[in-house]
């Protein structure tokens, strides 16, 4: 059964296969200023290292780079909550795409500093969202 | 000024140069069984993107593919914390080892299921951090 948590980030569910929604959410990242630096695909690196089969599903990492500039500029190790975390994965002949919350994960690194820039990438985040829902 | 903040992760400052940093994490981290799915060259990225300076800096994207398996397996959507991340930057001719803590990071997931998950991957990332400072 799947479980599925508000409170960690915000999530869409699509109609879209997999591959299309990895394009068209990599697309709208795009169009908020977000670059996908890193990606891993989660069913082929379990098989690969553990020989387990898994539904297809990728972790991409989005940077904005001004934004990620400021958050290191006040707060250097902040590095540890970067990149934000984007996933897709296969969900009944669908896919979900959901996305890490910024202001959530704030609360592991205790430095008023970085709010204002956390809420800015959730608002750009949750534009993405909006796109994935047909409604950006 | 840099600040540091003790509830997000565990860190170590060493003597190391960045480099010799970089290699001795990555070899800590194989012998607890995390493999660097991902790595980011945080310099370079900001260099390129914006043109801006910044010190030598690296975010891995370290990965125990057992425990990772566990985890998705509790919680589908738990790769929006996934992979643990490791970075190490230059500071003061030394360098910087810092992980984040993955029982903290669990604060933005609320499923009991994986508490165990991560309190396994805690452990052996601070035998990682002791290896670091030279007690491993």
């Amino acid at each position: 059964m799947e479980k599925t948590h508000a409170d960690h980030g915000t999530r869409v569910v699509t109609d879209l296969t997999f591959e299309k929604a990895v394009e068209k959410v990599t697309e709208a990242l795009g169009s908020e200023g977000f670059g996908v630096l890193t990606k891993i695909d989660v069913q082929a690196t379990l098989k690969e290292k553990l020989d387990a089969e898994f539904r297809r599903y990728v972790i991409l990492g989005a940077c904005n780079p001004s934004l990620a500039f400021q958050a290191l500029n006040a707060e250097i190790e902040v590095g540890l909550l970067l990149p934000c975390n984007v996933i897709v994965y296969e969900q009944n002949g669908g896919s979900v795409v959901a996305i890490v919350d910024a202001i959530s994960m704030l609360g592991v690194i205790d430095n008023p500093e970085l709010v204002p820039i956390a809420s800015e990438a959730k608002a750009r985040l949750d534009r993405v969202i909006e796109t994935m829902q047909g409604r950006g």
